[in-house]
């Protein structure tokens, strides 16, 4: 209950009776009224972390007050986003007698918010769910979608739901104490939302890296805040990901390759997604959709948040080869996510083969 | 392709955009066009086990025609029900490399198809979906309601999504070779839809003994039909069970005492149901809902199906302890499904505690 609770910005997701809001500004981990507000379940299990547990987790529980609160602190990385894991979550609902009316809290970042979400969209076939994501990966890419999983030892995310959460707190300040590789990994997916639909958005970045980078209070608000509607426009129109809504994953077709072929948690998914833009736009440019000025732009944007351009020295064939196992396969056919403009991307499949095989070539090569 | 597709009727589940019907008649295994008009997918994985697989397998193989079918056959029984068995499905689904366009058949029992339900829903976040159901209680249950799961090793279905099939097909020449009691265990399923929602059923039923004992094509499918009519107009009124649709649980919560307290599978779940069923009819004399001829007539249906009616002498506290795990835990108050009258079920909480633990003492002690 602080002053800092009167700065913040609140993006709606309407999905009916389903809607829930993303309260995004600094210091909400403290604002005991605004939780009450928004955590109806008197039982809660809050799930989080190694790392993020000795930082914000007391203070999460202080701010809720009187409860019974349960918790569980899994280990920190993406290779422990695992169904072994996302088990262990359901013992503890078990073990804990955690009923039908408890909620799930996800203290932390994607993996989380991943795995608890799937958690609780499975536990007893769906409980209440509330996501405090900690990272601005997570802010800015989970706060929007319901899409929770865990990875198999083969490829990432293929065993999941979609499960929209009651609310996400997104204290901003909790960015603060987020490493840089991280913070910038997190920069990456709020580019891509200007890349893929909004080139206004794109310049506001560009005009502001410098007080992005210093994670300034209100800009990296403005920031978490536009990529959420962004997200939300994009999912809104298509929920369950059958068209429009694979826009979101430029450059995770290619970042996909780099994460698997590296080893999940070598690469962090926002410097594959980096780099996978930088591909993308490559692409683009060699079937003559966007112009290398316009590629040189887009490549110079994720430098200035020092991300990585340039994929690992795995071979052409090797990625093709991890790039076929990934999702976005219909059919058989290869589905990738280019850009027509900047400020506007197109999921294609009729693309020339040859082209593929050359940027591939050139960046993995 | 027989003559003996023309005879079958259709039980149409009105979801919206997840709309489904159940065509129910004996021989539709055979009925190739049938199955091309219900189930579109060119890719398959067929779920089935090493009972069912021997029986009928082939069969729906050749039925399907031309197209990708990939087989996974499991061990058979309740304690095969597993995360674990759920990740194997996952890893053949992974091995085969089946997208998202792929769909599963659940070829067998309630079991089979909870697992590859709960597979088809988790899978990239949910394929399609195709139930064949080879027994009388996955015909009769299984196949309204979208239920899906797995077990804990401390609790029944613990893990699972509401995931809406396809199409179901069921074929009551598949119960001809049905082991005699898992025959009864489904009758007991048949017998709670009259008791819950239709004395007029319940009527049929006692006019129709002998037939339904002797596994008559017509009687039976009558039974299976009228069994999913009242269950889909439960599960319409209520799809995500927060209310009346828990009237489809009389006897359960005593059942699933019964269940866990004998290690799954020793019981079969329509015999702890029948069981179950007679403990609340109990309970309903103590409480004045209804008349012990009542209670009395209930008794007899059951009996001339040759299903049990009294429990393991487990002892009454033990038997407390089990169903307060039960999910129709709220808030600490453990919730029953009594009937006020025959053809009248009723969920409660506000019962005396004294007349519970009368009965659970009878029954167990």
């Amino acid at each position: 209950m602080t002053s800092a609770s009167t700065n913040y910005q609140t993006v709606d997701i309407a999905l009916g009776a389903r809607s829930y809001p993303i309260l995004i500004g600094p210091g909400l981990l403290r604002d005991s009224a605004l939780l009450a507000t928004h955590i109806a379940a008197r039982d809660l299990l809050i799930v989080t972390n190694e790392t993020i547990a000795p930082l914000y987790l007391q203070t999460l529980m202080t701010s809720l007050g009187d409860r019974r609160i349960e918790t569980v602190i899994l280990p920190d990385g993406e290779s422990y986003k695992t169904l072994e894991t996302f088990g262990h979550i359901v013992d503890v609902l078990i073990d804990k007698r955690l009923n039908r009316d408890a909620a799930i809290v996800a203290l932390g970042g994607g993996v989380v918010g991943d795995m608890a979400g799937f958690a609780a969209a499975s536990y007893q076939r769906g409980i209440d769910y509330i996501q405090v994501p900690t990272t601005l990966l997570a802010q800015v890419d989970s706060s929007v979608g319901g899409k929770t999983a865990v990875n198999h030892p083969r490829a990432k995310n293929m065993i999941g739901a979609f499960h929209q959460p009651r609310a996400v707190i997104a204290d901003t300040r909790t960015l603060s104490t987020l490493p840089d590789r991280e913070y910038r990994a997190g920069i990456a997916e709020v580019v891509k939302y200007g890349f893929i639909h909004d080139a206004g958005f794109l310049t506001w970045i560009e005009a502001n890296t410098a007080a992005l980078n210093a994670r300034d209070d209100q800009a990296v608000m403005h920031a978490v805040r536009r990529s959420c509607e962004i997200k939300a426009e994009i999912v809104g129109v298509d929920e369950r990901e059958h068209g429009l809504r694979a826009i979101l994953n430029l450059g995770h077709t290619f970042g996909h390759a780099i994460e698997t072929a590296t080893g999940y948690g070598t690469w962090l998914h926002g410097e594959a997604v980096a780099t996978g833009m930088v591909m993308a736009a490559d692409l683009s440019v060699r079937l003559g959709w966007i112009s290398p000025a316009e590629r040189d732009r887009t490549v110079l944007i994720l430098q200035r948040f020092g991300l990585p351009i340039r994929g690992p020295a795995i071979g052409g064939q090797r990625a093709r080869e991890l790039m076929g196992m990934d999702k976005k396969v219909l059919g058989g056919k290869l589905r990738l996510v280019l850009l027509r403009q900047l400020g506007r991307a197109e999921v294609v499949s009729d693309y020339s083969t040859a082209a593929l095989e050359d940027t591939l070539h050139d960046h993995f090569g």
